[in-house]
């Protein structure tokens, strides 16, 4: 792992950076510059002038989001401000571009109050077909992803959300397959109530599941608990009664399925043998998973899948951005709703044809990913 | 010129746009994707969140530029709007990119407020290194630009007032070379007082000029007017006390130069007869001159000039501002001062060893002017 630091750090200072923006068009001659350029780019403002949406026929907002973060979850590492947040958010705007063509640029916010963002990111709005938030922390991150969805006529993604919970149902769709069981009988816990863990639990629930415990670093959310964020309190009504307090350990017994987005080597081996036969575990934290795979294999569980790019299995966003965004662009959608989460989720999974504990998603460098996402976005259109 | 507006219309459908944003590194293989995004990134993030100046070091803020606009006064054209200005902001942008390798991002804004504006450009500033304000109208173009430059830690360069003056100023000092006179004994006559117009006089008094008369639409602008905005009521103890009433035919009596910024057609054959021998004559209003190169060879000027590429002498921003913020952001400088303008006016100027009045400016596609802008902006450090 130090050498990746290392090294990631040496390519980062060779290049300076990992995106630049390019000129589309010939810039050589006089002729090319009036034509870019004055005075013939009058002309193309005029007619934007008088018709708004030709600003998506002549303009690089046809295939432009902003991916917006106000440095305050940044990765797993918390809060580390705006400056820290570019070479994150950078990157994704490169794995946009590289896998799905979407041009994507970096908004990394001098504030952390939800109002000022929604305000920043309205007033930038007409630069953009789409809205990336990433890395906000909860739950400001609820409120600023609400509140943008509604204001703007451009779809709005918080990746942290729903590129989480989508690509943890399609593994889950193709673990459950792997272990013959079926989503309404199973008993879930997800370890985590911040963004990821609220929405994976919401999808789960919209996907079919009956049977889900959801935690927060202080227990099991639950009636019998003091003060809850409201984005945790209104989860309760959804989720299993019993048990109602308690930590992990209690919450796992009987459990099918582990979900962790929480931290690094808190699923202890003793805490998986309480589980049931088969049991599925996600341990997502990032870069240290909540349980070492090795430590996970013997403990005996069935299908194991983390975050991470070394070992089988990887959940990640990057499986569902790309092609998620290049859809609502080429839709012109202007709302996310929950039946694209679901139906890009079924789609992703049934790119492995034959599941098993060793493969239950489709890697992100399967050239299908991107366009069977886009397609199942394209569905609602 | 209707071949050029058509010409320009297809050319932005076409490509959609004239920018794009591209990866510089490459992600074909999970170690690639594990060095330019997790888990190899976290350690930037680390690094930038212990010492902020390393965002300058590994990541895209390092050479990038917001090219910012309220859609206000778009070119010639006037309020259009955040949308109609995308493809002029986008223009300014590929010529960043093409002329001087920088790169640069146009932001178009949902508000005319100036104090709006502020807040926004201050909240997205840490994602750049530089912020070109681009067609926002007077009066709020002052507030906006001296607010930014003084809460800002990058520099802020309204390309309206600073690019035009400083090139307009490179201009005059070869045309006065042209018809031997000296920069303190001639009489120059400013038309239009929005930010281009206020500004070209304040360069011009800073280099030596003595004897200005600034016009705005309702004419001469002295003690004697009733009413003026406060940016151009502040300029009054700099301009000549004599005529302090009239209009343009007034001003230009005796007149040795004529600087327009202001609107086509509007500098009569019989006005420039008003003026002493060898006028020199700068029609900048965009797309038609203030008076055509014709009419102006009828009347006698001696040195004409335009702001188009299709007549000899075109006095262009982008002679300015690739150099220009080149020079910051390889000097890593924070503030814009005037030494600086007026540094690059000579620089520019010296480029014409010999000027004619056919010859008075560089040609933007002259590989010199790049790298002479961006050492005398240098200089400074």
């Amino acid at each position: 792992m130090v050498n990746v630091y290392k090294e990631s750090l040496r390519l980062h200072k060779k290049f300076g950076g990992k995106i630049e923006i390019t000129p589309k068009v010939k810039l050589k001659t006089p002729y090319d510059l009036s034509l870019a350029y004055t005075p013939g780019v009058a002309e193309v403002s005029r007619e934007i002038a008088k018709n708004p949406k030709k600003a998506l026929d002549y303009t690089c907002k046809k295939n432009m989001v902003a991916v917006v973060s106000d440095g305050s979850a940044v990765l797993g590492l918390g809060n580390q401000g705006a400056l820290a947040a570019i070479p994150v958010m950078e990157g994704k705007c490169a794995i946009f571009k590289q896998f799905a063509g979407v041009d994507a640029f970096p908004i990394c916010l001098d504030t952390q109050d939800p109002k000022e963002i929604i305000k920043t990111v309205k007033n930038i709005a007409p630069s953009f077909s789409g809205i990336n938030l990433e890395d906000i922390s909860a739950p400001n991150c609820f409120q600023v992803e609400k509140t943008l969805a509604k204001i703007l006529n451009i779809p709005v993604f918080h990746d942290d959300q729903h590129g989480t919970s989508i690509v943890v149902l399609a593994g889950l769709i193709n673990a459950l397959k792997v272990v013959k069981k079926e989503i309404k009988d199973v008993k879930i816990v997800i370890n985590g109530a911040g963004s990821a863990g609220v929405a994976i639990t919401k999808l789960l629930l919209a996907y079919g599941a009956k049977k889900i415990i959801l935690l927060d670093s202080k227990g099991i959310i639950s009636r019998k608990r003091d003060y809850l964020y409201p984005h945790k309190k209104e989860m309760i009504k959804f989720l299993l009664k019993e048990p109602s307090e308690g930590r992990l350990e209690e919450a796992l017994v009987s459990a099918d399925v582990f979900i962790g987005v929480s931290q690094g080597n808190i699923l202890k081996k003793n805490y998986v043998k309480l589980m049931k036969k088969d049991p599925i575990v996600f341990a997502l934290a990032n870069p240290t998973p909540e349980i070492d795979p090795s430590s996970a294999k013997e403990a005996l569980v069935k299908v194991m899948a983390t975050g991470r790019s070394d070992f089988p299995n990887q959940l990640n966003n990057a499986l569902v951005f790309p092609g998620f965004f290049k859809g609502l662009l080429a839709g012109r959608i202007s709302k996310v709703t929950e039946k694209m989460k679901l139906d890009v989720a079924k789609a992703l999974s049934s790119l492995v044809e034959k599941p098993t504990s060793e493969k239950i998603i489709p890697s992100i460098f399967d050239k299908r990913v991107v366009e069977t996402v886009a397609k199942a976005v394209l569905k609602q259109v």
